[in-house]
């Protein structure tokens, strides 16, 4: 094959790599795939992924097909890790993360008089590596701001044997690398704004109903045991996002309930109970009627997390399948934390006792598929026990007026 | 030039546009930008661009160099619309967007015999134009999923007359029209997830405060006055977009003060407005020590607007620049809305009593900045009243318990 052909085929497979990195949507495998396709494209046995972040650059992700465990396409031997050094000359890829040049050394061990970084050899003494040829490329944003630096490890030739890596590469390379930029950058600024989305929901349904600190960790946690259970049931990824914001603004009807019922110490009579079941209809209102998924999905939980499996539940007496999937996991994600938390009205209840509740009422207040779902991860019950909501302020303080 | 030479020179081209392409984050640009790249690519005069919805085509946007006012890289002359064809064979377009396939006609009025797609003359004979040599590739995402068509119109050779589309372009726009798919899906998935965001937060903070339409439509309304003049001060688009989720929650404070004070008609005691003050700090306990730019920026709204430019204000008695900006843009879009909209304790003042009352107070309540600005802008002021939240439900029925 001519030397053009070969170009040409290069460049038209640099045009797909481009339009499979745009597609990825999850920054862990979106950066793994990127230094896969570049060690794929150039041939190169090893390779490791920095991001700039302030003035240091993050070691976000490498692989090295040789070092057993930690190379190749397997998933568990590409190897995630969070070190950094500073964005300096001294180190190359601090040059080229500063410079936005390129670098290209036959050895890493020989590097050319003049400049200004050195190798730095530590980790090849650590495991027993050789980095011999290396191609270093800014991750350049179509703007020119440096996003990270791609570092490629000893390109291997025909006979296997390493071999520096051809120059014609290089712009090929820095192409490759501006896609990454750009797809790292798209993928953040959604990552960003779903966790804004997330926490401002927090927030605001904590301020919206009890306005205490055991509020805003019961609707953190319930949402937590419901996204544990819609994965237990293999819901897709989408869905159990969707639960995963919607599930918190399940009582914000509560806010049209009268604090004097809502607090109210002992029993309800029979029309403070029909005042306090209406909160399922006021939250399907405050949320309904969107063309936003998730205040659809919202509002269904909000009007259905209060029915149960065999019919005798509220608002709409609903059973079985009738009852929404997301309002069946939400109810039941409800009550199991309310069991097993300290209340006004009770003491916390210990986990044996709330697994026994949950059994007995499988198939009549819950949707056995649910509760089996739910069984099968208790194991991981203890470690959303166990966190707090992150960002969110004590709000007891100054709520409680 | 090579045929090879052209061909390589042409997909490093493609890989540039490609990267360009996905690092576009408005729509509509996007999308005019994806015809003028396809049409420059392939030397069309014109071209038009169809989105598949549901059963349909819509077509979005078109171009055309030689028809007056509607055609080129001049803004105006691009030209948006809003009109459907089905998803169907007998069409050019929709036959590329069920098939997939690519239609490369030499003339689009001498279509071969035994194909299923008829050329719709009636656009050019309305306006005198002549298609003739016409190209359609499908904008298909990696999936294969079929997003749009994309159809260009005329290629122009090297003389100037009308030629045909080399076929050697059909896999280079095919691989164009792929990228176009990816980045317009991005800009989408990230536009809806930003309205349902803005969405949600219209309706909690309704839900937090008042409870009722009247208070619904002040948020919004004083959201998009406080927008309006951010836009007017020359501030970027992130920062009036992080304005507009920000400022509705200038009040989610509110639900610490006792319902006894902020529903107390007549004036209020010392005391009493003493605590009806907390309703700031409260706010910014509620929405503060996040790391979203958002809720830092709701936060210090929420804390700052009561402020005066003068330092008369509270919860601070902060004076001039020591106000945080959004702070002081928000105050006056606030109390512009209060006078002019009916209170439980007065009427909606005319338009003529409300721009007095923000003018006196210019350099008192209000930064003199923020009040010119506000004036120059007016003109939109009647369009903000008129218009209703969209989406939001009324509240009023069932929230006013």
């Amino acid at each position: 094959m001519s030397r053009i052909d070969d170009l040409h085929e290069h460049l038209a497979r640099l045009n797909r790599i481009g339009i499979a990195l745009s597609s990825e949507r999850d920054l862990r495998g979106l950066l793994r795939r990127i230094l896969e396709e570049a060690r794929l494209f150039t041939g190169a046995e090893a390779g490791t992924l920095y991001t700039v972040e302030g003035r240091t650059l993050r070691f976000v992700v490498s692989q090295n097909e040789v070092l057993p465990g930690r190379g190749g396409s397997d998933d568990s031997s590409v190897w995630f890790e969070d070190r950094r050094l500073p964005l300096s000359p001294d180190s190359m890829a601090g040059y080229v993360g500063l410079t936005g040049e390129v670098i290209n050394l036959e050895d890493a061990y020989h590097i050319p008089a003049g400049r200004s970084y050195r190798f730095n050899a530590e980790f090849d003494r650590s495991v027993g590596y050789r980095s011999r040829s290396m191609l270093l490329v800014p991750m350049q944003e179509p703007g020119g701001r440096t996003m990270g630096v791609l570092q490629l490890i000893n390109a291997r030739g025909v006979d296997g044997g390493v071999v520096p890596f051809d120059p014609r590469f290089e712009e090929l390379v820095r192409s490759l690398a501006s896609q990454a930029a750009v797809a790292i950058r798209n993928v953040r600024l959604t990552e960003e704004l779903k966790r804004a989305y997330h926490e401002t929901i927090l927030r605001l349904a904590v301020a919206v109903e009890f306005r205490d600190d055991d509020t805003a960790e019961h609707i953190r946690r319930m949402a937590e045991y419901a996204v544990l259970i819609a994965k237990e049931l293999g819901r897709d990824a989408e869905e159990v996002d969707l639960l995963r914001y919607a599930a918190p603004m399940h009582d914000v009807g509560k806010v049209g309930v009268p604090d004097a019922i809502l607090c109210k110490p002992g029993r309800l009579t029979a029309d403070e109970f029909d005042q306090m079941k209406r909160h399922t209809l006021i939250g399907a209102q405050i949320l309904g009627d969107s063309e936003a998924p998730v205040l659809r999905v919202s509002a269904q939980i909000a009007r259905s997390h209060h029915e149960k499996f065999d019919g005798t539940g509220y608002p709409d007496g609903l059973s079985g399948q009738q009852i929404p999937l997301m309002g069946r996991i939400t109810a039941l994600a409800d009550v199991f934390d309310a069991l097993s938390s300290e209340r006004c009205y009770k003491p916390a209840f210990p986990m044996d006792r709330c697994l026994a509740i949950v059994r007995e009422q499988r198939g009549r207040q819950f949707d056995p598929e649910v509760v089996d779902a739910f069984l099968r991860r208790t194991g991981e019950v203890g470690g959303i026990r166990a966190g707090r909501a992150s960002g969110l302020p004590g709000l007891g303080s100054v709520m409680t007026v």
